[in-house]
């Protein structure tokens, strides 16, 4: 185990009917202004958008509106919110939505009191130094960003996917009910079913050796949204089950599944150059394509961990090999991916252009080489290789 | 899952010599003058007392010293921490050590800044509304005082073992560096394996029926705490089981391991009348003796629940009747509990004198009937009835 700092002061509230509370909740903080920010107006349809702005009428908190927010989430829009806030003093980013919704208000949020323009803080060219704070009332089990320090946006005119990580990206405070859920679709909650697993998997598989309790925490949280995300897509309105997916989501992208370990998030950075490359395929969608490839390319180099990996949370019993055991785990989660209506390749995803491979691939290490999971350095051709392995 | 509220503030900081930094700490946090708190002085044999005060020299802190923290920490002890505090405005009280320290710390802290007699805030009588900051570098584990909201204070005078719970004990920072824990002796890290357990058993066996990932977090947390506590007394140095121990310490009672579920602590409640009237037994040893009678008494009101205690996390397989799986699981925690040095019985304690069962269940329930564990309101009748199965 190694060395960790741990510290979130984002003060949850969770469960039935919490939404109705928001405008409570702000006045709490003693905020009085905020731009309420969300996507395409699913919200308005299930009646979220209704309560949450009877509330904060309730308690007299001001708000302007700033819709529009897309899947993998857009610069340009980031650049708007900046202009609301600084000419209306917003105090709050209150973000009504899934995880595209969050990053964008905290996009927002550190660019609008910071100097540069929003994309540099995702160029690494500067760095957020304070921020508006953001306020969530979550819709979508998925993402993990209210509670995360990450946040990835879309440079549209680039073709560029990039994460900002800063401990200002903590929401001040999430409302969590599970309720809000009901009405997301099958193809969507089976993405945030992908995207939540990856999450905790991502820092589980890193060549660190054990450490417990964080890797039975990780086992337990990936084990729980496998079984309640398979109850939740058989029966919309359990739940039960869509707490657990959605308090999931939460804990194993907040830093607790990965305690200890290093961090990576390789199959992560692959996906952003695919989703950004082609809009159409969902974050979770392309994680369920990049995972397994990388697992069987990367699988050599820890032997140990990825032994962990099948037995602790496949579930695989010994086979002949190691080798065998652990190739019988991976097409384990690729059966696991395909009986929740996930691409498991490419092809899977209408992706045949190979000769697109190379460029994702000079996106991803543009900035030089990186560590790939701790166990090697990789460049363009490793990445072309995973790539391969996923077609 | 019922609704939860969820935040702590605290800063964790932890690994190998991470307590050396303490003085960098409190300074980032822009204090200035702490009062050392600490026990009887095994700090000064082992080190850690030197390391610690080197680092606020090296940063300026200035520093008073208040020694003499005994298991059960009095209230005596912290009405004088208060005087040392409204004389020197202390900011910050600085626990080096476990359990009993840390809650000398914390009464100390909000007793300062409110103007009830300290007993008054463990009586009811009054309740805190603000504090002095507490930190800690911690050298057990086992209260998970560290990152909680509870604080538990003994009257010597009167004989009582009260807490006192407010979200204004969260300490502001925890130093936790699993090497400290080294010289901790058998007895002592037995006492803190069982503690660490039954905080979060006692947060799992609850009438609200299954709530996934809670529950799964659970199980985990203690399977990992048995496993790695048998390692630990193998092996007092071994840094990965020390380190599981301090970090399930931890997470087992800040409120983690029973999000969504309801909280009572009976067997905490009992136990204190224990160790309240027998100063000589541990607190964890008192447990070790209580939870398994409660179990014993309390299964036949939860027939579901204790089956999941029995399969997920004593992991026992199934028997001709469900009151078998159970019973064989309460057996195979005293077992546990005996393989590891713990007593088991209030024989085991040397506590023969049943005329003070009715004198420690009459304390218990001095502030009329509670409830027990969800489960049925209790009196005097039952808590000597439980103490009669723990003889």
């Amino acid at each position: 185990m190694t060395n960790f700092t741990y510290q979130i002061p984002t003060k949850i509230i969770f469960g039935k009917d919490e939404h109705k509370n928001t405008g409570k909740i702000i006045s709490e903080f003693g905020i009085k202004k905020v731009l309420l920010h969300y996507g395409s107006g699913s919200i308005k349809r299930n009646g979220c958008y209704d309560d949450v702005v009877n509330s904060l009428k309730e308690y007299n908190i001001e708000y302007t509106e700033l819709s529009g927010v897309e899947p993998n989430p857009k610069v340009s829009l980031v650049r708007k919110g900046v202009e609301i806030c600084k000419k209306e003093g917003i105090q709050l980013i209150l973000a009504v939505g899934g995880g595209s919704v969050i990053d964008s208000a905290k996009a927002i949020g550190f660019s609008a009191l910071c100097d540069n323009d929003p994309w540099d803080y995702f160029e690494g060219i500067a760095k957020p130094s304070r921020a508006i704070p953001v306020g969530v009332v979550l819709t979508l089990s998925a993402s993990g960003s209210e509670m995360s320090s990450s946040c990835v946006i879309t440079n549209d005119e680039l073709g560029l996917k990039r994460g900002c990580g800063t401990e200002l990206n903590r929401p001040l405070f999430s409302i969590l009910n599970p309720e809000l859920t009901y009405t997301v679709d099958k193809y969507q909650t089976a993405c945030g079913i992908v995207d939540i697993m990856m999450h905790t998997l991502e820092r589980y598989m890193t060549n660190i050796g054990s450490a417990s309790p964080t890797d039975d925490i990780a086992a337990a949280i990936v084990k729980s949204t496998m079984k309640n995300g398979v109850k939740a897509l058989e029966n919309p309105n359990d739940y039960e089950a869509r707490a657990a997916l959605m308090w999931n989501g939460t804990l194993s992208h907040n830093g607790l599944t990965g305690l200890g370990r290093d961090y990576f998030m390789i199959s992560h950075q692959i996906e952003h150059e695919i989703s950004g490359m082609y809009d159409r395929i969902s974050h979770g969608a392309g994680l369920a394509i990049v995972f397994p490839a990388w697992c069987k390319w990367a699988y050599k180099y820890d032997i140990p961990r990825f032994l962990a990996f099948a037995k602790d949370i496949m579930e695989v019993e010994d086979k002949a090999t190691d080798e065998e055991t652990i190739l019988f785990a991976i097409d384990k989660l690729i059966a696991f991916f395909k009986s929740i209506g996930m691409p498991t390749s490419l092809a899977d995803a209408d992706i045949a252009d190979e000769s697109k491979f190379e460029e994702m691939a000079e996106k991803c290490t543009r900035y030089g080489k990186r560590v790939l999971g701790g166990y090697i350095n990789y460049g363009v051709k490793e990445i072309v290789e995973i790539l391969n392995i996923a077609k």
